[in-house]
């Protein structure tokens, strides 16, 4: 019924990770086995292993940016089969028969989606995450990933470039529009590239230059310091789309008067205060504020056909399964450029 | 140059209204001299005159919401002719060649549209407003009125119309969506008939069942009390759009909470104070809060034919030119179904 696999695992939110064997389901009919290579680190990831939303449910392995090849598939499977180059992103079941997964966006299931990890799975047991040796996910939720992307550039997509990509899609995004990027982390350096492969002219935003150059190799037109004097007075209506993906709280009436009339803003970074806003900087111009959280199962495989097309990977340092301690405190300090993936091979060192 | 026509004038926001003579200007080859028959009250009237919305110029005659008869064009008025039924709206000018007047938004003209009362004309002059027995405007911003829509009633939609008919189109509201209108005052009573029209189910949101048989008869499905306990939870992601005509502050999270994912908040009431929102009530479901004020010529046109074919105009209540104070003070009360429109024919009585 189950077999054992190596993950990172930690048994509450102040203990360090250890390795521990885990069990996973055998593959029923429409699972499919994935041999990981390849896991993200997401802030999400260490935001739920460390309590900060919420009690998580111990003992706990995170990681929702997984990337590997399918080792086996239940009998019903269609889309994969055994040696496929596959992904597993945010989610790993919905019930497919709601409005919204009818709509192909099963991450608003309307009975409520089941999560890589920390999730209550359909059998009631709590999904456990990609930082792992293999997974067994139902077949809707694994992507495939194209040849000529690697696994460890490939694994952040599944998260940070559907997260990205989504609302730049949903707003149609293109040639001729100004796209500004506030904040350039993990999910800021995927916006960059996804809106600049889109036809966008894209500008970061960030509170200094520091970030310039990499955001130029990225494709990135220029960087503005948002700290400068006068920058709002001076980029006043510049922007068709903002593309706020930071999580520290920020003033939004400043913000939406850098854009156009008819221009967005959409958020994809959670800040947990409470933020204020005039409702006449949204009317005074028809402006638009919005949120995106991931994307659905099918336009994530559009967004991986689309980096495979434009040569978009995620731009990362890959770390080994002992680091990650390390690394979670240099994510929060944003000391990552811009990702980092653990190598799966390194369970076996 | 000149001509001298009686008009409702205030000296000072608490003085009473007076009759006096005021200017307009003789037409210009591009202008369109029109004989008022009507003049709606609008709220955004009440704020300009009572300094509410900063110091007015006095003295100042207000009113946007124009319906007569062209009297004569200029040499090379294209559009119209003597005996046309016409109406003028907010905006009687703008610089027609910024990418918005290019992309047919005049109200939202980079170079500063003109509105139709208390704006510095392109000569330098104070625009004077509709509550008037005439006006010359340029060709431009006037509308057609439609056969079959009577003065007083088309007088409104030059602004509470196109005020709601906008974002009622922007987001595609059609068969099969269900709508929500949050008050239900002069803008509300056209937002009703309006999201009707355009084949939605409506539902009406207000304090109390109060106006429940009027927002029957304008065609809502029916009316929600707000102040029910429990209302919020019970009708949790309901709605595909909100829209909200009220301009006191609201519990944003709490409303966003009514939409389905990606459902959309569209506010048209302006309230004065920041308000709350956590961003998060945007990312989960990918839902929207936007802005609309009011909208370009072109589809102002759009939306007066749209209401001739439906049928749809203001309800109102005919008053006197020496009636305004009394339904300022009434207007503001919430105390005129749905909407006070001047007969002009009185400015003889």
């Amino acid at each position: 019924m189950s077999y054992t696999v190596k993950a990172l695992q930690k048994t509450g939110p102040q203990e360090p990770y250890q390795i521990a064997e885990i069990e996973r389901r055998d593959p029923r009919e429409d699972d499919v086995v994935i041999n990981i290579k390849a896991a993200g680190i997401c802030h999400s990831d260490i935001h739920t292993i460390r309590n900060e939303w919420g009690e998580a449910h111990f003992p706990l392995t995170v990681g929702h940016e997984i990337a590997g090849v399918v080792e086996a598939v239940g009998s019903k499977v269609t889309k994969f089969k055994v040696g496929d180059r596959v992904g597993v992103g945010c989610l790993v079941n919905s019930c497919g028969e709601c409005e919204q997964c009818r709509n192909n966006q099963e991450q608003d299931c309307l009975n409520g989606n089941v999560g890589t990890y920390n999730s209550e799975d359909v059998d009631g047991t709590i999904t456990q995450g990609g930082y792992a040796q293999k997974v067994t996910v139902n077949e809707r939720f694994v992507l495939n990933i194209p040849e000529g992307i690697d696994f460890d550039v490939a694994a952040p997509l599944l998260c940070a470039g559907i997260t990205t990509y989504s609302p730049l899609a949903r707003w149609k995004v293109g040639k001729g529009q100004k796209v500004a990027v506030l904040g350039l982390g993990g999910l800021g350096h995927m916006g960059v590239q996804i809106a600049a492969a889109m036809g966008a002219e894209v500008t970061v935003l960030s509170r200094s230059l520091k970030k310039e150059e990499a955001a130029r190799k990225l494709g990135a037109a220029r960087t503005l310091a948002t700290t400068e004097e006068g920058f709002f007075e001076e980029h006043r209506g510049e922007f068709d789309l903002i593309l706020n993906t930071i999580s520290a709280p920020i003033d939004l009436d400043s913000y939406l008067g850098l854009l156009k009339p008819h221009g967005i803003m959409s958020v994809v970074g959670l800040p947990p205060e409470e933020l204020g806003i005039h409702l006449g900087r949204l009317i005074m111009g028809g402006k638009v504020l919005t949120g995106n959280n991931i994307g659905g199962i099918k336009e994530t495989q559009e967004m991986l056909d689309f980096c495979a097309e434009h040569g978009i990977g995620a731009v990362i340092e890959k770390i080994s399964v002992d680091q990650v301690d390390e690394y979670y405190d240099r994510v929060v300090d944003g000391d990552v450029q811009f990702r980092a993936v653990i190598d799966t091979a390194t369970f076996e060192k």
